[in-house]
């Protein structure tokens, strides 16, 4: 596989949802792992972390899952295509400026990831759409066993996992969702309820973590301890919440439909119109739109079979898809008529939504 | 004819306009006029008014052009009633408040309209679309002339013909047109072009006249001076006015769509969207909506005779007409709805303008 065929593959983010759970379009897990004996990357020299790079790398090559993926070190990409790799959730942005040794591994099925040399010698993700933790455990379990059998980790008896940042110390697991929220963010709910989950010690986020907008209504929501608990705890624990939060979002869906029945419709259809006729997007907006129509998918108005359509506009969306998309660099305002350009497009491939079948 | 055939009849307001000015949608004059020996309306006493309100109608009834027309006092309508008639500029809001021996008389057409104890005992006024002083100013002549055959105007050889408010006093003229201005709009030059045509004693107002916004991009210029010329010099100096702004109209037009095409497709193509997909829409929002509709017109994007529907749609859009449309009162925000379907419904007749076809 190469990066051409990366971006055009489809990513796990998006797929068949169980249509019991279409608030949650995708679940990660990650874990941090370091090598013993070596520097963690903030503080290696450049030799320690080619290194790292290079017994990591044998592993990935020796495993069977990895065959048909891609592996890359950062410094062979350009800006570009660095940012098509952070647009599908596969790297984040500190990898990409890792000038030294930095690289990352991804499988045929954009499922399991592999970043090197980020802020810990190895991080290891598994995505998967929809709401799936069981699943993705049971992979991301196989894959650390293969790197533990290889590599002789950094771990404690007393502490577990040791990682350069001690937030992730323990597990070294993080665990996530994307959520659609588009009804608690409709009805104002979404303060209220970032409080009182990051009050369980769960960490509520823009789209792409940290710091982020939670354009399109879209959230990253993941545990925030990592020590003390078994990995099989913590993420029990956290699908609890995360039950209740959706549970939440159903309720001010039925309440919405209720009693702001024509706002729906409005907000939705006006989305519908822009997408189908603007000629100037920037992602934001697009972001917002895009939301608005998938919020239609789960209330009867377009079959569930285009949600996957719709999730991929939202990765396709981005600038650097975008750029990718026109074969070369755009200026801003270029970006917004090509963006719009491939949404009026690709919504002609949609059928037009019933906007009276409210069947939540 | 009754008020409801007047409703569903077509108003002067809108009709095929030459190919050659698209930016006038209707031009109308009216004359101010009062009985003499019998005060002003504002100073008069009931019996008076009605004795002017008796004579007047007499007239009317005799006049040929106004059988088949509607002749109603304002006492006999409801607040609805009014407002429809406000709302298709046949009558002033002024008018309507007038609840002693106030009238209006029009012809089938809706071309003619004569007010009864508004400000003045009488004002004639003839409307039509398109821009066209001269037609016009054949018509209220005539008009003018059976009337002061029948009444014994108020007229002093020094000063002209004699009204309640010195403005008006010498030919009681004030002609005005209904512009589309919507580059000058969008290029943010209406400031100054209402700031120059001021300084030649022309006024530039919103669509309602005096005080009113300028919704929908479409402002109401007409003469200020009414002495000290004669009514074909004033109509032939404010004709030149019209022409220069039509042709700066034109020339943002140019300028706009040579340097800003993408905004403009952006802009029409959005419109477009939301008025056939929204759910509510406020008068004000679908003014603005249906301004650049008209714009798509002119710049070639739909045919030519697609306008007068789009013109028709600012008047059927309004409060009152669309209560009507649902044969009850509405709240406000079951008007924005029902509005929304009206427009949503209208707009199926019409084809998709062919946001490439830019072809000014």
């Amino acid at each position: 596989m190469d990066l051409q065929k990366l971006i055009k593959g489809k990513t796990e983010l998006t797929g068949k949802l169980s249509k019991s759970s279409p608030v949650v379009i995708s679940s990660r897990i990650r874990l941090a792992r370091n090598l013993s004996n070596i520097p963690f990357p903030g503080w290696a020299k450049s030799k320690q972390k080619r290194e790292v790079l290079s017994k990591c790398r044998e592993v990935v090559e020796g495993f069977q899952p990895f065959k048909g993926g891609l592996f890359v070190k950062m410094e062979d990409l350009t800006e570009l295509e660095k940012l098509i790799l952070v647009e599908r959730h596969l790297i984040s942005k500190e990898l990409t400026q890792s000038a030294e040794a930095g690289a990352m591994a991804v499988d045929s099925r954009q499922a399991r990831v592999i970043m090197i040399n980020e802020e810990d010698h190895l991080r290891i993700q598994v995505l998967k759409s929809g709401f799936n933790f069981n699943r993705i455990w049971k992979t991301i379990d196989e894959l650390d066993s293969a790197f533990e059998k290889n590599l002789d980790y950094s771990f404690s008896p007393e502490l577990g996992y040791l990682t350069a940042c001690p937030t992730n110390l323990g597990t070294g697991m993080r665990a996530s969702v994307m959520m659609h929220l588009s009804a608690l963010v409709l009805s104002n709910q979404m303060e209220k309820v970032i409080r009182a989950v990051g009050q369980l010690g769960i960490a509520v986020r823009g789209i792409y973590g940290e710091g982020s907008d939670a354009t399109g209504s879209i959230f990253q929501i993941s545990n925030q301890q990592t020590l003390g608990e078994s990995e099989k705890e913590i993420l029990k624990r956290l699908s609890n919440v995360l039950k209740t939060v959706i549970e939440h979002e159903y309720n001010a869906r039925e309440k919405l439909f209720e009693t702001e029945r024509n706002m729906i419709q409005d907000k939705i259809g006006r989305a519908y119109g822009v997408l189908k006729h603007g000629y100037l997007l920037n992602s934001g907006e697009a972001m917002n739109l895009l939301s608005l129509l998938r919020l239609s998918v789960d209330i009867g108005m377009l079959e569930t079979d285009w949600r996957d359509i719709i999730d991929r506009l939202f990765i396709e969306n981005q600038p650097a898809h975008i750029q990718v998309m026109a074969e070369r660099e755009l200026e801003p305002s270029e970006r917004d008529a090509k963006r719009a350009e491939h949404l009026r497009r690709s919504l002609i491939e949609l059928p037009e939504p019933d906007f009276n079948k409210l069947t939540f």
